[in-house]
């Protein structure tokens, strides 16, 4: 007997599912056994049902209806946003159908009362797709890792913001520019707010976090810097030292508490993370057992999203008759530690006039606060403008360092807000 | 209720696999909901067992006794080799037990064998641990990449080759100090042979072959050629070309059957499996719905090796009573290429007396059977000795390629047989 799938929205995602659902039911039932088909699809834009042409199965605008089909064994939500997605998902889960979903914002915020609903009512909730889309991660971490202690995650999660950031390194382009070019391709979402200031990548880190450490996460707990503030200059500075920069979604076990942070960061050019390039996403992870691992492909698109998406509705069905695997594990509540309380090392840029001394006070102060300079750029005067002064620290407590800014950010000299980057630790 | 583990084998993997299990107990309860406990070691080497100080767990050097014990529902063999391996497995499956293996060699050989046999017996069959060690490529593959048609696969199987050709490279070795060094750090298995000569990766290779194609696949009808005809010359050359030597295992979906083929390969340096260094494996993977994604770690050694023995342990335990996945599944036969059938750029290297009109008559022979020239490289004329020149070929048919090098090589001022080397074609 088949299994019916039932799809919500009919979008880029939601429409690559549909058309490989319909091209692919053949390897489907050879390479698993299991015969997966599409028995209802809800949508409510006319054009796109039009556009995919389905006939032989059950269309409507109306996702209650999908969730009651009694030919629907599974349900994949797939309009993302936290409602009416949220809603949707529970109700499939009450009806005891098992969830499939690509939906990272639902989930970052609202884990622990999805994962409720499926235990109570013994249906799977599957989100291989919500975090890094076409990169089996979450099946790596949970059943490739399941005997290891997971010590720490970084993720380069967004394909945006990495092929924004590629851009501004391979081709000397501007922010502004370089994301340009990312809406062009259909790389960036419109408005692509989510994407650059960090969101979606904090998403993600949400998911990962929780199920490596078998934690609830507050997502507000989780400090979240995007990439909008990052110049050229930062890219070519960072460049000659040795270093990209990318969007890092990092994630580490400490004894205190967990570290879960996005932001930044400079990469040494010899780690396999920096030669991650465009739209490509990819997650290093640091376990006890089976030490580095790290993992690449295409992080979102239509197809790369629907393979995973796929990958979870067979893993449903394979599963249907015992009680499935609980979405997420939370044992004992761990704290996400204060970004004040992170240890790194930190490239500074400060904007300021040239004049004799400058350098002095900036390390002074610095000092005043156990901050040690590891090494300095200092660019050749040209008149009487503002010049960047790049600095990298030794390794400091970032609220020390805080500390040591709000005072160099006061000294007359100072033009701007000094930028600070974080550099990996390992 | 606990779930009984037996260890055939306390070597290295099967030592790590006991520590492990004894250290990580509460870990994996935690994360994957299933109690593992050591039930049983059976060791032929009491140093091994006295090593170990086991308390509390039954211990044995006689194999049959462990599978029969009751106390043991999965079996985890790691003696390696094809007997009394083969035996052990098929006893264990056929008195019930879910079996995990690391034994690459005895899949290579017996893979229809041994899964006939669990599916008769309704037991499972586990076999992350026999390719890429730590890293999860059997599970992405089979789970991960479930909906996909795989289309290619381009492995780095042998952390041993690796190291080799990472120390040639960066280190301006040849292959025999280079061996030396591997073999001092314990990475190379005393004798190496199975490594250098490429038989392990070809037994890796006709593992994933058979996953990704749903077909039996005979050991036998792989090309295999190994490391040791490599020279630092070559190295240095395919350097200066913007390649990278990798031995690979290239497994590809071709129209009229399968490539399945293990030989040191020039990567170029843009792609991610030139920047696999040392004793890393990685396996890149290329399919129609997920596209690329590629998968990095260690793959060898006691640790990682365990980490993926205790993945399948866990997954077994959460079967239990369901009926397992088929390990393999056997649908239509395909066949496996003849080498001489491969399409393929190459790269040669002739060593030749420099004589005018030496290269003039090369290409002719070569343009004869249709080889075209891309590029070449001649060293400057030192007196009257034999100097290499290097070739590098257009898109050519192996066995019109091998026809011209039998002619070639007979030319009275070619004065060693042409070296080849395959160039990885996507």
């Amino acid at each position: 007997m088949p299994i019916g799938v039932g799809v919500i929205g009919a979008g880029v995602v939601g429409g690559g599912v549909i058309q490989t659902l319909l091209t692919h039911r053949h390897v489907i039932k050879t390479r698993s056994g299991v015969d997966l088909a599409l028995a209802h699809v809800a949508e409510l834009d006319p054009a796109r049902l039009a556009e995919l042409g389905l006939t032989g199965v059950t269309v409507s605008n109306d996702a209650a209806r999908l969730i009651q089909d009694p030919n629907v064994q599974i349900v994949c939500e797939l309009i993302g946003g936290l409602e009416p997605a949220r809603t949707f998902i529970l109700d499939a889960l009450k009806a005891g159908k098992h969830v499939v979903t690509a939906n990272k914002m639902l989930l970052a915020h609202h884990a622990p009362e999805l994962c409720k609903a499926a235990i109570d009512n013994r249906a799977g909730l599957h989100y291989e797709a919500s975090v890094a889309g076409g990169i089996p991660i979450i099946r790596s971490i949970r059943e490739g890792l399941a005997a290891d202690r997971i010590k720490a995650i970084f993720g380069i999660l967004n394909g945006t913001c990495n092929y924004i950031l590629s851009r501004m390194t391979e081709d000397g382009h501007e922010f502004e520019q370089a994301l340009s070019q990312a809406t062009a391709l259909g790389f960036a979402e419109t408005p692509p707010d989510l994407d650059i200031a960090g969101h979606d990548t904090a998403h993600k880190c949400q998911i990962l976090t929780s199920l490596c450490f078998t934690t609830e996460v507050d997502y507000d707990a989780l400090y979240v810097e995007g990439i909008t503030k990052i110049t050229h200059a930062d890219v070519a500075y960072a460049h000659d030292m040795g270093y990209a920069i990318k969007l890092l979604a990092i994630i580490q076990d400490r004894e205190d508490g967990i570290e879960a942070r996005v932001h930044p960061t400079l990469v040494p050019h010899w780690h396999q993370l920096a030669a991650v390039r465009n739209e490509f996403n990819a997650v290093y992870v640091e376990s006890d057992v089976a030490d580095a691992t790290l993992y690449y492909g295409r992080g979102a698109g239509r197809f790369p999203t629907a393979s995973a998406v796929l990958a979870d509705a067979i893993d449903a069905a394979r599963g249907m008759g015992a009680a499935p695997a609980p979405p997420f594990v939370y044992a004992k509540r761990r704290p996400v530690l204060d970004i004040g309380a992170v240890v790194s090392r930190y490239y500074l840029r400060l904007t300021t006039l040239d004049k004799p001394g400058v350098l002095g006070k900036v390390c002074t102060i610095l000092g005043n606060y156990g901050v040690s300079i590891a090494s300095f750029i200092q660019q050749e005067v040209r008149g009487d403008k503002p010049v960047p002064v790049v600095l990298m620290t030794h390794e400091t407590r970032e609220c020390d360092l805080r500390k040591a800014l709000v005072e160099i950010d006061q000294l007359d000299f100072i033009r701007e807000p000094t930028h600070v980057i974080r550099v990996l630790q390992e």
